[in-house]
């Protein structure tokens, strides 16, 4: 992405100049007006890369208000930096434009982006912008840092650790059925606070960046739940080579699930395999857990225990739910 | 990008272990087994950072091949690595594929997407793949090193700089033509080295990863053309406040180019305002030629002096075409 000060220029540079030098304070990327940015990493870190790119019809749903966009393009990234204990240092923007995206959309996107860059300490950094005959098209690469080494595994689950994770599950599972169906509230018996909590967890992610150095120091292993709980878990736990043992009763749902599981209780599938929880899913030593538990309650991110580690290899085992899930191996959304 | 060892997993995942584990050797990719890359940046480096996606129908033909679109979507940022003057360190891949792409197109994609990496020193460490209802689009995000400062900046060409191009100029955009309409060869009185040349410089860059070291240690400013050579020397000498003053006999141009230039001189505007060259514009103080033209000899690439950089303001001048350019200020390639 660059964009020239002023001057003719083409219609992207002016694209870029209006909506996105504003965000690009960071003296790594050259005001947007170079062809690359260069960081200078903290001495004795390494960098944690990651990419989550979020398609229109895909990722969202297409009549998405540019400040959603924005707001999970970036936070779906953030999370993946969390999860492994990283601290945001930036990111590129590659953004693909159908026709039909205009002013008005793109203000509110910049904003929104800007917002975020500057709540979670994560500049825009670079990248690039095109028109495509596809649906929006949103790339983010994020960089993070941490002391070299120190990344948060999948593989470092052991026999015996605490199966934690954060906030509540299955919200936006729930909350994009709704979006799709409003109907369904009534249904579900939520009130209209809780119908609206659940949209919300959908459509903007809350990534757990604040617990991402309290998930380095005392994490075994850890990763993001982006796929849904289940799915995740299983991936975790074959990474490591161990099982877990899961207690469906303590898994955190906020009131609207708790509503809705009790209105319809075959929606548990849906809660547990659902994707798009953007919560952090670790694994702790015994001794670890009180001292992750309370400082995340310190810095106002819930964390529970849901399950045990076991020795072993094995899908996760779930009690709980009176028999209720059978199927559990595989419920993660995949796009293949 | 992340794909399970063994087990299970999902279509996504084994998509990635067959495809894309191969690739991943480097440690810093962990096998893409896990949710993120950590990349090591040796001390007192920067970090160049740069995204350049490509879409079919927009940057590549639809019906474009694995390989070549594996090699363009590399190349492309590797020649932003180059002109910047920074050695390639690895790069991320977002993938997002229509349902028409099959495992033949996926396994020539990897191989030849392999071999690049492995020729250019840039491993694959990490990425994401999805489905989309759009066109096929590969977003790289690539990185770099170089030491603290040094990136070659757009804005440093000062009065009496030399400019100087790599490679020869406007081979792509005349190989765009040629490929959507092959009877031009003709028209342009090309025999079938040239119109494949012409072609083959459309289809896959071949960036000057090779240079980089020398532009870094005797330009004063630099970019790749990649919007065409007459806009973004605009460009370059804008961010620098000087103006250029290019004696178009000298443009270095192909066997083919030549011949479809005295065929049909009004390919002139195409030639050096078409994009996708991929050679690097600099800038050198004129103590630096001899030194950097030497030593790129050596690495066996061309590099050809076409004009020099004059004190003041506005659009590069031309001279030696019998006043057949006159609308130079905005030829290159925008998307808006």
């Amino acid at each position: 992405m660059s964009g020239e000060a002023e001057g003719p220029g083409s219609g992207e540079d002016r694209l870029i100049a209006r909506h996105f030098r504003p965000l690009a304070r960071h003296p790594a990327a050259f005001g947007l007006a170079d062809d690359a940015a260069a960081f200078p990493p903290p001495a004795g870190c390494d960098l944690v890369l990651k990419t989550d790119p979020i398609i229109a019809g895909v990722h969202f749903l297409a009549d998405e208000s540019g400040d959603a966009v924005a707001r999970k393009a970036l936070r779906v990234n953030l999370s993946d930096l969390a999860a492994k204990g990283a601290q945001p240092a930036g990111f590129l923007l590659a953004l693909a434009l159908p026709g039909d995206i205009g002013e008005a959309w793109l203000t509110a996107f910049a904003a929104a982006l800007g917002e975020d860059a500057e709540a979670f300490g994560c500049p825009l950094l670079g990248g690039d912008t095109d028109r495509t005959p596809g649906p929006l098209t949103v790339s983010i690469t994020a960089f993070g840092t941490l002391p070299h080494g120190t990344m948060v595994r999948r593989n470092g689950a052991r026999p015996g650790d605490r199966v934690v994770v954060t906030g509540t599950i299955g919200d936006a599972a729930l909350g994009l059925r709704l979006r799709r169906d409003p109907g369904l509230a009534a249904r579900w018996t939520l009130d209209p606070t809780m119908a609206a909590h659940l949209v919300a967890r959908y459509r903007i992610p809350q990534p757990r960046n604040a617990v991402a150095e309290l998930v380095r120091r005392h994490a075994s292993g850890a990763m993001d739940i982006s796929d849904g709980f289940a799915g995740d878990l299983a991936k975790l736990t074959r990474a490591s080579g161990v099982r877990a043992e899961i207690d469906l009763r303590r898994l955190p749902l906020s009131p609207g699930a708790r509503a809705a599981l009790a209105a319809e209780p075959g929606l548990l599938a849906t809660i547990v395999g659902g994707g798009d929880d953007y919560e952090i899913l670790c694994t702790l030593a015994p001794a670890e857990v009180a001292a992750f538990s309370t400082a995340a309650a310190a810095a106002d991110v819930l964390v529970t225990e849901v399950g045990v580690i076991a020795a072993g290899d094995g899908p996760p085992s779930y009690s709980g739910d009176n028999g209720r899930l059978q199927e559990l191996e595989r419920p993660s959304y995949s796009h293949f």
